[in-house]
């Protein structure tokens, strides 16, 4: 791994330009439900409570306000990734579920379009399937988020619920088909994460989106040591069949888990005694060994989009399973994750540095349901069992202490998103065109004027 | 109480002087578990969700660490009100309870003692007792924070617990005293809350803390009206027993509750049916009629601060009830408090209007259980009952919505703390000793050189 990353490094050092007048590039890096108690989770375990993230050292800071409305334009206080990746790309307060689709369902222009319209070379990179939410949002079109192919376009049925597909963006219908269609012909010069399935799911003998890429030249890779060389014109990378595995899981696969109850506690839960779950040790996820790290796809976009170009680029990074980890209730995954977009952040303001004219944006889709709680509860003293109605996991700090996660929004076996503001971090370029407290539509604003757009 | 407001605006605009040369102020709200989650409760419900509340305005935000350690010196990732307190108030980093000492248990100075020795007019506000943690921790040092009169210092019971007390606080044993002795005595010329209790509570023959104060020639405030009058020397004001109501509470006293279950669901929670609880209305709590508002208090210490004074001031004012209406799982107080602290702030922005070395901030102690949740969850297409393990409060806001808060870090009558980095707002004064990223203990670092200490 050491090689290959000093190899990708080289070619870098090579290839980067001093930066020409007028040459402008903005590179948004959205952790998916990184909100502030994810980002205190990051700073806890990778640097201990008084150390700083790399992302605690950047010199501005801000809050933004996540929107969301219903068909009618009502309030809704909680969002999904779908309709905040939507905003953040377009500037449009929406539905949840929509993607690139505004609240009356029409298809709204994204910053990336605008940007690869005027010139500049454009770029996706995600940790999970590019044909998910927050990806999808900034190059893609359709009314359902679940419309990621030729054949869930058409609705179906998945975890024994039936959704309805996106009957207007059929093709046949008039629309431009599903989110991988629509990504494979879209122009964007370089898309980098999971995926495959949704580029060879094929509906009947119509082309699949993997066959619709390769008529227009697009180069496909699905290797990590790919990424080890450059490549010229459009390039889609698909490492994984959807999501791509995360960095770290908890030692034995363990997540958090429930409160073991004796059996007078279950009489009545003031009597009795509980049992907390045992401590949890992080450890590098097996899975993940054959996987690019989210550096890696980084330092190859960031290669691919300066590469002979004097105009600029815009990149948009997701570290999508911060959220999908804190929905299973993983929190060594979400911690691993955040360790990956430390190090993507890392490779940007390495760019940056020797490219001014690149704004580094770093910021949430929406909050998730993690909490840190005390351990031990903070009253000790009551002489009754004090225990998380939901799911917990205590995870062992390499500073030697335990941070407690509370999972307690639902039932099932996926969290709920939750509705905080979320943090927004920039380099000093974001100081000419970012407040300190915005709302998620004035984000895509501040970025069509840094590009000038 | 419009027409007394407008009298006590009356008497401010005849008494505030302009700034001479040299004169500093500084202010610091601290909005008691007012992480991101309940500043967005405050936004959604007072100004809607593309409104901004006067917070959102100041021109410096960020973000600050909240930092504890166990006697050992390990790190604690959540923190109570009394070691944050401390920590604003004199930089230690300590254990959970302390007052005015640090991790070893020694009293450290605080910002307010060093300011009051160096000729500052000095001031505490607080909507909870003044004995309570958060303004306790400016001007006393006590082991542990129950230790708030002469009666309680010495342990005891309280809620079937038995506590300690702080043996070596003890007058008798060299200490200082209680809270309330300490208080009585202490170099502050203005200190308003609640707290009578603490006052008047007697050990044996000795002299409550009431006769403590009136034998230095305080001035005891008990009724607001007194607030619209000027008063001459050392004030205290105490307007309650103990926390001060607070300005709003849900319609029929309601607050977060369970999630009714139908008798199938109990045998199952995949099957049967659950009944959210009703939308709660907020509405004005009668209990808070006669209590002067945060605003009110505010308005009368910058008042008594800065007659006569062409030195400048320090003064602290605790929102207290976002957090102890989030431990009952009460919305609706914890909103009506953060109006509260919003009208405060406006006062305290209007003074520094005219008094431009006047650095005002607003942060947290540490972060709090509430979460803002899907209503309904997201996951309704699934067959399934889908439900918080903790309690909900649906409240209704104004803009016409349904906002759900979820109370679920334990089973008892008071939710945990939590442990999320808290946000940090200013005026611009703010700008030059102030960054980004902060921990608790810069803060203090910041205001002693923001007042040349």
């Amino acid at each position: 791994m050491r090689n290959i990353l000093s190899a990708a490094a080289v070619i870098i050092a090579m290839t980067t330009q001093p930066v020409v007048a007028g040459e402008r590039a903005v590179i948004l890096i959205i952790g998916d439900g990184f909100d502030d108690t994810h980002v205190t989770m990051g700073r806890n375990y990778l640097k201990g409570q008084a150390g700083q993230l790399l992302l605690d050292q950047m010199p501005f800071r801000g809050a933004v306000q996540v929107e969301t409305v219903d068909s009618e334009g009502t309030a809704i206080y909680v969002a999904d990734s779908a309709n905040t990746a939507t905003t953040l790309a377009t500037g449009a307060v929406t539905q949840i579920g929509r993607i690139g689709k505004n609240a009356a369902d029409q298809p709204v222009k994204t910053v990336l379009e605008s940007a690869a319209a005027a010139g500049y070379k454009t770029g996706i990179v995600s940790t999970a399937s590019v044909t998910d939410a927050s990806p999808a949002a900034f190059a893609a079109h359709v009314t359902i988020r679940a419309c990621e192919n030729p054949v869930t376009i058409r609705g179906g049925e998945k975890y024994g619920v039936t959704f309805d597909g996106c009957p207007e963006d059929l093709k046949e219908n008039g629309g431009m088909g599903s989110i991988s269609e629509q990504l494979a012909v879209a122009n964007v010069d370089v898309i980098l994460g999971g995926g495959m399935e949704h580029f060879i799911a094929q509906y009947e003998s119509d082309p699949t989106a993997l066959a619709l890429a390769q008529q227009q030249g697009v180069t496909i890779l699905t290797e990590r040591v790919a990424l080890d060389q450059q490549h010229s014109g459009r390039v889609i990378g698909l490492f994984s069949e959807d999501t791509m595995p995360v960095a770290w899981r908890g030692a034995n696969g363990r997540i958090a888990e429930s409160i073991e109850r004796s059996w007078l506690n279950h009489i009545h839960e003031m009597i009795g005694s509980i049992t907390q779950p045992e401590i949890i040790e992080c450890e590098a996820n097996p899975s993940f060994a054959e996987m690019p790290s989210m550096e890696m796809m980084t330092r190859y976009a960031l290669d691919h989009l300066s590469r002979d170009n004097d105009k600029g680029f815009f990149l948009t990074i997701e570290s999508a399973s911060i959220d999908k980890k804190s929905h299973e209730r993983d929190a060594c995954g979400s911690i691993g994750e955040i360790k990956q977009l430390e190090e993507a952040l890392a490779a940007a303001m390495e760019y940056a540095s020797d490219n001014p004219n690149t704004l580094i944006m770093v910021t949430a889709d929406h909050s998730q349901a993690a909490q840190i709680v005390p351990d031990p509860t903070l009253y000790t003293s009551l002489p009754i069992p004090v225990f998380s109605p939901g799911k917990v996991a205590r995870i062992a700090t390499p500073e030697g202490s335990v941070m407690r996660i509370n999972y307690a929004t639902n039932n099932i076996s996926s969290e709920e998103h939750t509705g905080a503001n979320v943090p927004l971090f920039a380099n000093s370029e974001g100081e000419s065109v970012l407040s300190p407290f915005m709302r998620q539509r004035d984000i895509y604003d501040a970025m069509m004027r840094y590009l000038e757009l």
